[in-house]
């Protein structure tokens, strides 16, 4: 259908015309209007969860339609619903008909999810509990399907998806992948991998066939390499400079404003220079703590800094709307009606959010998806279909997935090594520094475990040999490093979110705190040790990412953690949670943990 | 495919990254960058077709790679292609492989062409026949299914193409129509006619699932009505009030600016008012006759002219290329790196031009379309395949479309009632008045004669009884009618072109002359008579709408054609061929002449 089914134009054209009433009628609204680039009083026509009509005060005067139900905004104004151009739900710890709550009290109608971080411990099974539980919610979120899993072919992850996978995944389940996910493989792709250009390829068994980017700092012949392969966005720029020379390339350039990663400061000159750049610039999240969602917002607050920062409020609108639309080819093109946004305009999705006004100190007023209202003032009020049998069935297969080696407490205990090199923690940001001291004065240990199976069958079949449990496993499935910055004191953090492979990564001054933590890991989730006695703990069962209680809840226990985390010496802006889950991160730069040991990211070397 | 396959993906990437030779490096070059909204000194590559590489001359300092060819811009602007967002081959009088010629000299690269003309005529084999003539010429020529054959339900064309017409011929010929043509029965949309949204509906079987549309003066709940069906962009705006209200509601502006449409000065405050709508707003020629385009261009002509109206020289050219192309879905998304255009950025197509100057006062100093180059000042340098078996079956399907019934002296001779309603031309606008003078004080006879067969038919079924040869067709098949404002003296003119069901139209200001006018026209074209004598003719056999000569010979036979018109009191601006061709068009208003006499567009009546 290019539209809708004939019957259901048939339908939205007699409610245009006032033939039959609609469903909803706007009045007394302060129109943002994206495509004219200006605010204009009116009203605006909903019927079968489409626009169906668009009045401005002064140029149209015919009638209204007759309406089943008229909201009078009462000079607020009516903006479209957001669309978060990158994200990861994993990363707000909570399923996404959880996630999807959160999003829509902040405004955000449409989410473009990558789940490479379930996939990358359940596989495809991860994604497909992904799409299946937002069924559930009136959040729509159009999945990416993860393209780098694992993140680097020798990465120890619970699971790969090669290009074949995907296409059989695709085959299964038409039409329920949007796109190809950041494709992170920046040396898979200007080494013309014959895989990764594969995996390239399969997105055009995708409903958009896009392919989004992440390409931090990649530059000149590479990022001409890259960007001759068609990847349409990147939200890892951190200077202007670099999302200038991408954005020259035809990328689109996602402002992000995430937990750990908040760049769009840096950013806005890009905008700010040049209003005109605003239609390639987008807003995302990337990784959202659900404190964070729920008191600060989502996309709703990316405009709310880039206003600070001295963008035009109908700009920050259009990119959080329009820009990002066309970025997706969301806003016309195949798909029909019921899949076009990005607009308050006829023949497109009545997404819409009602305002008191352009600032977004608070949350929208009101949210409407598809026409139907389900938040007001941050608080969700729509409906969740309860889970049933299918979602129960791949919820299961998310359970169980921590498989932890024996580790004797040797085994924890090394020394460090001057000069050694070391991970340099930037707070607030996913890039890591390296330094190289002199000695461990301020470091504290850090140490990946793998824990998808590979180092508990190691044990099993003797790696240890007559050594204390783990030793064998030691640079092989258990790596060992320091870390600086990180000023966890008396105690130990362990995690099983660690991207993207997600075994447990564990830092701590001590290593008896740190044995304690990781063994209290249970089947997943974050452990605060505090003198050999768990502090805080947040339990995120499914995969060990996610947890399976409503996101306020999770969002208290993320609290509670922090507080305890804070009164062992970590402090801000260092978030204990966030700050952690991208040290074994391998393909952002520049030091990292891994199974094997400490990691160059530029070089792609151990160190 | 998403983006090519997977081997051609590993040659482009390996010559992004110089590890083979590319085919073409542009250097030296001040490059437009529409993206960045900018102009920067630096280098192009370009491999099989594709640009992989786009060096900034102080960021890329990296070596340029090996190339096969080096062409020097020396400090020449480097422009990406234009893409000419609504035509009408047919309008320019000549074939598609002629007409690419012409667009090419003056650097457009991609035209979306309606072919609705030849199709009114000879149904879908006329749409073949463009569709294979076009294949011999490197212009990349988008086909769209003409979408009202015929203009109205009732109109006498030679064709009719209804829903089950479209997708039968879009089964046939898979990946041949890029998207549905302009949508003018605008009663046929608002109304919810099951035909005409069926017709919208089978946009989903083209390439692009688009529907272009045509809505002069469309306002209010009917232009809600219209937009609610998705219907892309409209060219039809001759106030920037119309335009805003159009774009407000989501549709691409398209600023018009062709030989007998002149709408371009007018719409320019639109953008220049406010320049972020320029993502928004598009150039297009509609129809172009063949002399204009090769004295003062096609879109180089409209960005010149916007230029002269105050608009940036890059916001000019981005309009031309990456809003166009944005409004085709051309830019990103499926279809991949051939596809792809709009920019100059790796990963699209490398239609190119270099100029001089951002003026646009002469035609691009080179054009490149897909790396070859194929125009050099003005002069096409490309190459034209020879036309095959199948162009030339096609071809001979469009000879011998002209069937006119015989027209006794006494049908020519009719009297002017006064105060009845007379076509009142408005030179240099397809748009009409309509007035009621008291005289036939310097009116002119205007006579539509249908050519199709039916009149023919009619009169072989006895129509006439025993009345003069044609006095029975009167009202039926034979319109007759005044017209102020076409100022033929001594004379008449004849021609089988007049939009959009092409039935022969003749206006003169004696019945004798018009007679021997209609006479002359043969198998189709413009005829002038002087007198008594046929002083200018225009031989147009393909269709009674195309030559079968070399443009540049149209281009004379034309000029010549105007020289004598105005000879015989036709005066600027009122061009003798451009300005008659819409007089029976009753799809724009006011007034216009049908086979039944004379009808009024606007409340869809004859008067």
């Amino acid at each position: 259908m290019s539209v809708a089914s004939v019957e259901d134009l048939h339908v939205l054209v007699d409610a245009a015309m006032g033939r039959i009433p609609v469903d909803t009628l706007f009045v007394n609204a302060q129109v943002v209007d994206v495509y004219g680039h200006r605010v204009v009083p009116g009203a605006v026509a909903v019927k079968d969860g489409i626009i169906v009509g668009v009045r401005f005060d002064g140029r149209d005067d015919a009638p209204l339609p007759q309406a089943e139900r008229t909201i009078d905004c009462d000079g607020r104004y009516l903006a479209p619903g957001f669309i978060d151009g990158h994200l990861h739900i994993e990363s707000s710890n909570v399923r996404p008909a959880e996630y999807a709550q959160m999003a829509l009290a902040r405004g955000t109608t449409t989410a473009i999810a990558d789940s490479h971080e379930i996939a990358n411990v359940c596989g495809l099974d991860g994604l497909h509990f992904m799409i299946e539980d937002a069924q559930r919610a009136p959040l729509d979120i159009k999945f990416m399907m993860p393209s780098c899993v694992p993140a680097l072919p020798d990465e120890q992850a619970g699971a790969t998806i090669t290009a074949e996978d995907m296409r059989a995944f695709m085959g299964e389940h038409a039409g329920a992948v949007f796109g190809l996910g950041e494709m992170m493989n920046t040396p898979g792709v200007i080494g013309a991998d014959d895989e990764t250009l594969a995996r390239i390829d399969a997105a055009s068994l995708t409903t958009s066939g896009l392919v989004d980017g992440h390409a931090p700092l990649v530059a000149g012949a590479e990022l001409d390499a890259y960007t001759t392969c068609g990847i349409i966005a990147d939200h890892e720029c951190t200077r202007p400079e670099e999302a200038l020379d991408k954005l020259s390339r035809g990328m689109y350039i996602m402002l992000r404003e995430g937990t750990c990663s908040h760049d769009l400061a840096a950013l806005v000159p890009l905008v700010a220079e040049d209003p005109a750049r605003m239609r390639r610039c987008c807003f995302a999240t990337d990784d959202r703590a659900p404190s964070d969602a729920q008191a600060t917002g989502m996309i709703d607050n990316a405009c709310r800094m880039a206003i600070a920062a001295g963008i035009d409020p109908v700009d920050a609108i259009t990119m959080a709307t329009l820009s990002t639309a066309e970025c997706f080819c969301l806003e016309h093109g195949h798909g029909g009606a019921h899949e076009h946004r990005g607009a308050i305009a006829p023949g497109k999705r009545a997404d819409l959010l009602v305002l008191d006004d352009l600032s977004f100190q608070e949350p929208p007023a009101q949210v409407y998806t598809a026409g139907t209202l389900v938040a007001e003032r941050g608080r969700f009020v729509g409906a969740i279909a309860p889970a049933g049998e299918k979602v129960a069935q791949l919820e299961a297969l998310l359970r169980n997935t921590v498989h932890l080696p024996q580790l004797a407490p040797e085994v924890l205990v090394y020394d460090f090594h001057p000069g050694e090199p070391v991970i340099d923690v930037v707070p607030g940001n996913a890039v890591t520094g390296v330094v190289r001291p002199e000695s461990a004065e301020g470091l504290r240990r850090i140490m990946l475990i793998e824990r998808h199976g590979r180092a508990v069958e190691a044990q099993a079949a003797g790696i240890d040999g007559d050594g204390p449990a783990g030793v064998g496993l030691v640079g092989k499935h258990v790596g060992c490093g320091w870390v600086r910055g990180f000023t966890i004191t008396d105690g130990a953090i362990a995690s099983t979110v660690g991207h993207d492979s997600h075994n447990v990564c564990v830092v701590g001054d001590n290593p008896g705190d740190m044995r304690v933590a990781v063994e209290a890991v249970g089947q997943g989730g974050f452990v605060l040790v505090h003198n050999g006695a768990v502090s805080a703990r947040l339990d995120l069962p499914l995969g060990g990412l996610m947890s399976d209680k409503p996101a306020d809840e999770v969002a208290r226990e993320h609290d509670a953690f922090v507080v305890a985390a804070r009164a062992q010496g970590i402090e801000a802006p260092l978030d204990p949670i966030m700050g952690m889950i991208f040290l074994p991160l391998p393909v952002i730069p520049s030091l990292r943990i891994r199974p094997e040991g400490m990691f160059d990211t530029v070089s792609y070397t151990y160190v």
